[in-house]
């Protein structure tokens, strides 16, 4: 697997029969808080792995690794999520189930500790894809999901002074790095991947980025493959990067050779930049990346690897 | 051009080196009201022509025959959409630009008559690609366009009716048929589209459809196609229905034969039926369908041609 490199794609595979690749977002990561970041993404991929051992689901699997990034603050999802025009966190998230297309994702939430457990819930539900907003919020205590009765425990120290610098002109607006996602596939070849992220740092309330909507920041597809994408949200949107992927890999592409291929086809028609984990349907795992960084891990076995 | 046939793709061709070519929604629509569908297609797609006579851009003559559809009440977009589970309405819409990759989408968007107008200057800003719910409105509010003061005026009495039955479980919830779309190519061979809704009737507060996801219900990319989808909008974002046809024509399919198979694919990997209208980047338009009706007319030159 090769590293390093900005706006030059790199990328690596490897052989997973069942088990969970994770990432820990695509983007600049301080050298200081890599190995923080690299770490936070191995614990994830063995919860993940966990839930495979004990004979859950790819579903279940994904999405148990999903939260355990979420609930990770060094992460831009869940808890240490980045913070909106009005300093406030508005998750968004999506979970896919390769088996039978079902999907569901959130977007706008406020007030959740776990949005991928929202997303979840749409997904069962199965009336709708994608529930927005103050809707969002409605369903979810529907069903049974608490919001938090103090919604700034979900911001952390970090996000409110990137947020302060953003506000007041200093940088570091935009594009946040740190978006999380998890991709599983099962002893039964049952493939998902769950997305979870704040979004970009000082966005319009209301702004929904690439993670929540399927075919662009998450996709699973028995077809072909399940995937977790990174990065440049409003470019992956245009590109619908994860759906390029899952098109190529389903005519016949090498899964590693379509992530390269994608990442680049994005950075030439957009500039935009970002990154994907994706296991294939023959169990074949993927990371690709145009960006500085991208945390990642795999575990299968017992046995973890990873990378940033 | 073929037609009739329910749960078959039907479809159809025609060259148009500039031109409009409008949908008023893949579905069931009774006899008796079919040419009043048509009949509004084709002043809808005149109103496009019209600007692209004047020397405006393919975006401003997508927006112009939406916004012209949007205002007709016998549409699901705009006046006439269907309400929401607390008899509400919220539109969903999208514009995008095939020269430049811009896209502009809204969702769950309460109070105005023309979405499409909103999701245009989500687009002209350019910072994000979709917003939402109160922050989409208050993006809106902000950039000038004026929100209805009684939002009761979009509601049409036909609106209501399908409503009060779906809410007593006496059927017609789900599907309503009816979401408007446009597609431009204007004399630089500029391409756009754009696609406007109401969504589903009944539909959970905050729920997004297709329409203003980029991919699924509308996408404009110059390398390949414009396109405006309708129909099952959950099936339509599971398979990226817009995707999968712009990423054919960009690899060397015909449009109509591109339009075809992904509307066969929707339906084989999902059960959903639905159409689209597109205009290709060498000028050809074609129109596909698995439903039994989806109304449409094209102007050029100041000649309309048209089908339901």
């Amino acid at each position: 697997m090769s590293s390093e490199g900005e706006r030059r794609v790199v990328s690596g595979a490897g052989p997973l029969a069942a088990g969970v690749i994770v990432h820990g977002g695509a983007g600049h990561v301080d050298p200081a808080r890599r190995a923080d970041h690299e770490e936070g993404c191995r614990r994830a991929a063995a919860a993940g792995w966990q839930v495979l051992a004990g004979g859950g689901s790819a579903l279940d699997a994904a999405q148990a690794a999903a939260r355990a990034l979420e609930d990770l603050p060094q992460y831009n999802a869940g808890t240490g999520a980045a913070l909106n025009e009005d300093g406030e966190v508005e998750h968004d998230a999506a979970i896919a189930c390769g088996a039978t297309l079902r999907v569901g994702g959130v977007g706008a939430l406020r007030g959740f500790a776990n949005p991928i457990d929202v997303a979840r819930a749409v997904l069962e539900e199965g009336r709708h894809v994608l529930l927005v907003g103050d809707g969002a919020r409605a369903f979810a205590e529907r069903t049974g999901l608490r919001p938090l009765a103090d919604p700034s425990a979900l911001v952390t120290d970090s996000a409110r002074a990137v947020w302060r610098r953003a506000i007041a002109g200093r940088g570091g607006g935009g594009w946040a790095g740190g978006t999380i996602g998890a991709v599983a596939r099962d002893g039964a070849g049952r493939l998902a991947a769950a997305t979870s992220t704040g979004g970009t740092v000082a966005k319009r309330r209301g702004r929904i980025g690439d993670s929540p909507i399927v075919g662009a920041g998450t996709l699973a597809d028995g077809a072909s493959c399940a995937l977790s994408v990174t990065g440049d949200g409003e470019s992956i949107l245009k590109v619908g990067l994860a759906r390029v992927v899952a098109l190529d890999v389903e005519r016949g592409s090498g899964l590693e050779e379509a992530a390269q291929a994608a990442v680049a086809r994005m950075l030439a028609r957009t500039g935009g930049s970002g990154g994907l984990v994706a296991i294939g349907r023959d169990g074949g795992f993927a990371w690709a990346r145009s960006t500085e960084t991208m945390s990642w891990a795999a575990a299968s076995d017992g046995a973890v690897v990873s990378g940033i």
